[in-house]
C-alpha cells in the first residue's frame, strides 16, 4: 500500500511549514488586535462609559462555539461514513480547517476593510474565518477520498482567496444580504467543488468501487456529524447577523426549516430507496437540506411558516437529487461526486438564494418596521425598493456560480499536476496510502474481525 | 429480512408528509414571531429603551442549544447501545424529535395562552418544546426495537398533547412547579411508555433476545449519550427558570446532584453486579438519576449538601432498580422496557417530584428573602402557605401518573392496529429491517477490515 | 479474566461510598450558596439595583459548559484509542473526575478564603473545580492501563489537595498569572503523574504489549476526543480571566496558537513517521499542544503573531518528543507514560510557563494601556516591576515542578501498597479485567470476540 509517489515525507512538510510561515509573517505585520481585544482600546470604551459586559465576546462567542464545532465535528465525521477513510476524514477535514481558517483571517481581512493598514481581528473576524473554511470543507466533500493532503492544502489557498473576493462583491458591490451564506458559502463552495472534481474526473475509479461505500459503524460515526450539523445549523445562520431581534428570528427560522425537512427527508427516503427501507445516505445528508436553504432568507421575516415550507422542499430536492440526479452527474457530467455535495449544498444553495430573492423583493416597511434598518439598511435608507434588493441578491447568484465555477475549473488543472502524491485510481477511499494503520505492522489486525454467526459456528465446530 | 409488512415505501411517506402537511397548515394559521423575534415588534422596545443585548435569546439560547443537544445526542446515543440497531436508535430519535418538536409548539402553544388567536414563538418556545420532545424520548426507550417508526410517530401524537395537557394542569392549574421536569418530563414520559410497552407486551420477545444486549463498539457509541446528557443537565433544569439567582442554582444544584449520583452509581454496580465489576448498563444510565431527581427541586434552596443526598439516593435506587426491580416488571407485570427508563426516569422522577414537594413545604421568607418572589410567586404574594405549596406538588405528581398511565394504555391499544409495520418478534432489535444497510446486497462485507482467520492466513502465506 | 485480587465488590464501593458519605457532610458543614446563587442575598444586590442579566452565570456559564465537555469528553475520548480499554477510559474518567470535582470545590474553597468559616460556591468555583479535575486526568494519562479505579480515586485524593497548595502558593502567594494554567494544571498534572508512573514502573509490562496499542475505530473514537479538546481550549483559557478583553484576548489567542499548532503537527509527522505518512498519536496529541503552551500568556498582549510562534513550537517539540523522547523515559527513567502526558502537557507546559514569564517581564503600560490593571494588578499598582512579574513566573514554575514531582513520588508510593486490585502485568490495557464485557456470559460472544492470532488458529485447527 506504500507508493513512493504517495509519500508525503517531503511534499506534506514542505506545504504546511511553508504556508504556515508565510502567514506567521503576513500576521507579524499585518493583524492587530481589534478594539474589543486589545487591552489599551477596550479600556479607553470602558472609561467612556461601556460596560465589560458590552463586550461583543458574550453575544456572538456562543454562537462562534457552535459555528466551530460544526466546522470540525460536524464537517469532519459527516465524512467519516466511508468504510476506511475516517482518519482522513477527520484528519484532513482537521488539517485543511486549520489552514483555512487562518488564511482566511488575511483574504477576508484585505476586503472587509483595513484600518490604517491593518487588519483588525476579534471574535465577528473568528466567525467569517470559521465560514469560509466551511465552504472549503463543502469543495472537500466532492473530491473526498481521491485528493492527496497536498492537493487540498493547493485548493484551499485558491478556494479561500476566491471566496473572500466573491464575498466582498456580493455583500459589499452588489449590497445583497446572505448571513448564513446560501450563496456565498453552499453554492460557492459545492460548484467550485464540483468543477474541480469534474476536472480530477477518473474513469477508472470503479477500480476503488468497493471501497466507495460505507459499514454499519462507519455510518454510525457519520451520524456524529450529521447530528451536530443539524443541532447547530440555527448557531450558523445567525452568527452574524445583527443583535438583537435578527439574531433570535434567523436561529428560530432556521429550527423550524430543518425539523421539516427532516420529516420531508424520512417520507422521500422511504419512498425511493430500495425495498422501502430507509437510506443512511439520505439521512445524514438531505435532512440538513432546511438549513442551507434558508441561509439568506433566514434573518428576514419569512416566518415559521415560510421556513417550514422551505425546508420541507430543500429535503425533498435533495432526496431526489441522490437518488435520480447523482447518477446522471457522474454518468454524463463525469462528476463524481463523492458526499453528493450537490445535493446537499448545491441546490439547496441556489433554492437559499432564489428563496432570499423573493422574501427581499417581498419586503415591506409594515412587516418589518424600524427592524428594516438592521436587515435592508438600503431599503430603509430610500437608497433602492425592496423589488431592487431581490435583483441584487439574484445577481449575487450568479455572479457566485460563476466565480465559483470557473474558480474550480482552474483550481482543477492546478491541481491535477502529477506533484502533489495523488492516490492512484486503485487506491482512492483508503487512509492506508497516507496514514499509518494501527496493526499494519505487527499482526493485530485480525484481533478486529467481526464474524458473520455463521462463521462463528463452524470455527466453534 | 424484508417482509411487506414492514416495507415502509407507503406507510412512512404518508404519516410524515401527512402529518407535516398538517403542521405547516397550522403554523401558517396560527403561528407569529412573539415580541423578541419580530423585527417590528422589537424596534418598538427599543424605541422605548430596551437593549439589543437585553433580548432574551443572550439569555436562554445557550441553555437551549444544550437542551437540544441532550435531545439529539444524548437520548439518540444512548440508545445505540443495541448490537444492531444503532441507526435505527439515532435515526428514529432523529425523526420523532423533529416531528415532535413542530407538534409540541402547537399544543403547548395552545395551553400556555393564545395572544388575540395566535401562538407566539420564540427562544422559550422553543425549548419547552424540546422539553416535551424529551419526554416523548423517554417513551421511546422503554418500547426501543419493537415499534416501527410510523408507530413511534402515532405515539408522538398522542403523547405531546397529553404532555401538554398535563403541563398545563400542573403548572398552570395546580400552581405547582417543576422547571426541569420530574414529574411533567421524567415521571410522565416513563409511564407513559411503561404502560404503552405493557399493553404491547410480546410474550414471544425471546426469539430475539441474542439481538437485545450489546456488543464492546456499541456500549461505547452509548457513553457519548449518557455523558452529554450528564455535562448538559444542569443546562435542562435551569433552562427555563427565572433569570438571575434562579437559574445559577438550578444549574450548580443539579451538578452537584449529579457527581453525588455518580459516585453512588459506581460504588453499587460493583456491589451488585457479577463477578465484582462494573457493568456498563448501571454507568450508562443510573449515573443520570441525580438529574432526574433535582428536576423539581433544583430551582428551590435546596443547597448543594440537599443535592448531594438527592443524587446519592436516585442513583442508588437506580442501580438497585436495574438489578431487581428490572426483572420482576418484566415477569410479573410483563412490561418490557428496553431502555430500562423506570429506573432512570421512573423512579428518580417520583423521588424528584417528592423531593419538590418536601422542599417546597419547608420553604420560608427568611431562606428565600425576596427570591421567594420568582421561586414561589404563590407564597410571596401570601396566597398561599409553604405547607400549601408541597401538597400541590404531590397533588401534581398523582395526576401526572394517572394521565400518563391512562395516556399510555389507550395509546398502547391504538398502536397494537395491525397497521403500522412493527416487527415481527423474530426480528427486533434489528436495524435490518427498516434501513438499507452497507454491504446487504453486494459483497463488500468483508472490506470492513475485517477478515475471517483464513483470509488473513491466505494473505499472509 | 476474573481475579480474586481485582475483584472490585468490596474495595470499589467503599472507596466510593466513604469518600462520598464524607464529602457530602463536608458540604453540609462548610459549602453555602454565594451571592449570585443564593435567592436571599442576590435580590438583595437587585435591591441595590443590579440587573438579573448581570448574574456571572450568563457571563461564565458557557465557558463553563465547554470546559465541562473537554473534561467529561475531550479527556474521556481521547483516552480510547487503545483497542480495549475504551469502557475503562470513559468510564474511569468519569468517576474520577466526579468525584475530584467535588473534592476539589472543598480544598480549592480553603484556600481561596472562607467567608465567615463558609465556602462560597458559583459558577467560578465549578470552573476552578474543572481546571483541578483536568489536572487529575492528565496525571490518569500517564497511568492508563495500568491502575485499579481504587487507585485512581486515592491518587485523586492526594493530588487535588496538592493542586489545590500549589495553586495558592503560585497565584495567591507568588502573585503569578496562569489563567489558562500551563503551570497548575498541565506542568503540576503531567509531572505529577509522570512521577507516579515512575514509582508504579512495571518491568513486565510487554507482557500486556499486545493490547497497548490502537485499532482503526478506537482511533476514531480517539479524535473525538481530540476534535472536542482542540475546539473548546479557547474556552478553557478564557473561563476565569477578567470579563471583556480579557476573555474575549485569551479566547482569540488560543485559537490562532492552536492553528499554527496543527499545522505545525502534520507537517512533523510526514516527517518523522514511518514511511513518510501520517500518524495518528501525533495528530490525536501533538495537535493540541498551541493550546497548553498559550496557558499563561493567552491573557496577556501576546499578539496573534505571537500566539501563532508558541503554538508552532508547541507542535514541533510534541511531535518531536513522541518520537524521539518518549522511548528514552521508558528505557532509560523507568517512565511508561501511556498517553505521551510528557509530550503533550509537560514540555508544553514548561514553555508555556517560559513564554508567560517573558511576556510578562515584557508588558509596558504603553501596550496595556489601563488593561493592565486586569493583567498585572501589581504593575499597575506600581507594587511590581515587570521584570520582576516575570521573575514571579518563572519562580512559579519550579515551584509547581517541586510539588509535581514530590507529590508524585509520594502518591507513587502509596498507590503501590498491594490493596487497591491494581491489574497484573500480564492484563494491563484490558477492560475485561474490571468490567462485565458484552457477550461475556451468554452465547453471543462469537458476534464480536476479538480474538488473539493464537486463540484464532486453535479454534481453526
Amino acid at each position: 500500500m506504500t507508493n513512493s509517489a504517495t509519500n508525503l515525507r517531503l511534499k506534506l512538510p514542505v506545504a504546511c511549514i511553508i504556508l504556515e510561515v508565510i502567514i506567521i509573517i503576513l500576521f507579524g505585520a499585518l493583524v492587530q488586535y481589534d478594539n474589543e481585544t486589545d487591552a489599551k482600546q477596550w479600556h479607553k470604551e470602558l472609561a467612556n462609559g461601556s460596560s465589560n459586559y458590552d463586550n461583543d465576546f458574550y453575544y456572538r462567542y456562543p454562537s462562534f462555539q457552535d459555528v466551530h464545532v460544526m466546522i470540525f465535528i460536524g464537517f469532519g465525521f459527516l465524512m467519516t461514513f466511508l468504510q476506511r477513510y475516517g482518519f482522513s476524514s477527520v484528519g484532513f477535514n482537521f488539517l485543511i480547517a486549520a489552514f483555512a481558517l487562518q488564511w482566511a483571517t488575511l483574504m477576508q481581512g484585505f476586503f472587509h476593510g483595513m484600518h490604517g493598514g491593518k487588519i483588525h481581528v476579534g471574535i465577528e473576524s473568528m466567525i467569517n474565518a470559521d465560514f469560509c473554511t466551511g465552504s472549503v470543507l463543502i469543495s472537500f466533500g466532492a473530491v473526498l477520498g481521491k485528493t492527496s493532503p497536498v492537493q487540498l492544502l493547493v485548493m484551499s489557498v485558491i478556494e479561500v482567496t476566491l471566496f473572500a473576493v466573491n464575498e466582498f462583491i456580493v455583500l459589499s458591490v452588489l449590497g445583497a444580504k446572505d448571513a448564513g451564506g446560501s450563496m456565498t458559502i453552499h453554492t460557492f463552495g459545492a460548484y467550485f467543488g464540483l468543477m474541480v472534481a469534474r476536472v480530477l474526473y477518473r474513469p477508472n475509479l470503479d477500480k476503488s468501487k468497493h471501497k466507495n461505500c460505507s459499514v454499519y459503524h462507519s455510518d454510525l460515526f457519520a451520524m456524529i456529524g450529521t447530528i451536530y450539523l443539524w443541532m447547530f445549523w440555527p448557531s450558523f445562520n445567525s452568527a452574524v447577523t445583527a443583535h438583537g431581534d435578527d439574531q433570535h428570528r434567523t436561529a428560530m427560522n432556521t429550527y423550524y426549516s430543518l425539523a421539516a425537512c427532516t420529516l420531508a427527508t424520512y417520507g422521500l427516503s422511504a419512498v425511493v430507496a430500495h425495498d422501502g427501507k430507509l437510506d443512511m445516505v439520505h439521512i445524514q445528508n438531505a435532512a440538513l437540506a432546511g438549513g442551507v436553504a434558508v441561509g439568506t432568507a433566514g434573518e428576514m421575516m419569512l416566518t415559521p411558516f415560510g421556513s417550514m415550507i422551505v425546508g420541507f422542499l430543500a429535503g425533498t430536492i435533495s432526496v431526489l437529487g441522490f437518488k435520480f440526479l447523482s447518477p446522471i452527474l457522474e454518468e454524463k457530467l463525469k462528476i463524481q461526486d463523492t458526499c453528493g455535495v450537490h445535493n446537499l449544498h448545491g441546490m439547496p444553495g441556489v433554492l437559499g438564494a432564489i428563496v432570499g430573492a423573493v422574501t427581499a423583493a417581498l419586503a415591506t416597511k409594515d412587516v418589518y418596521g424600524d427592524g428594516m434598518a438592521d436587515v435592508f439598511p438600503d431599503i430603509q435608507s430610500g437608497d433602492v425598493e425592496a423589488s431592487f434588493q431581490g435583483v441584487r441578491q439574484a445577481i449575487s447568484l450568479a455572479v457566485t456560480l460563476g466565480i465559483a465555477l470557473l474558480g474550480g475549473l482552474i483550481t482543477g488543472f492546478i491541481l491535477k499536476l502529477p506533484i502533489y502524491g495523488a492516490p492512484p485510481d486503485t487506491i482512492c477511499f483508503e487512509d492506508g496510502i497516507y496514514w499509518e494503520l494501527p496493526g499494519e505492522e505487527g499482526s493485530h489486525e485480525e484481533l478486529t474481525t467481526v464474524r458473520t454467526p455463521d462463521e462463528a459456528e463452524k470455527l466453534n465446530a
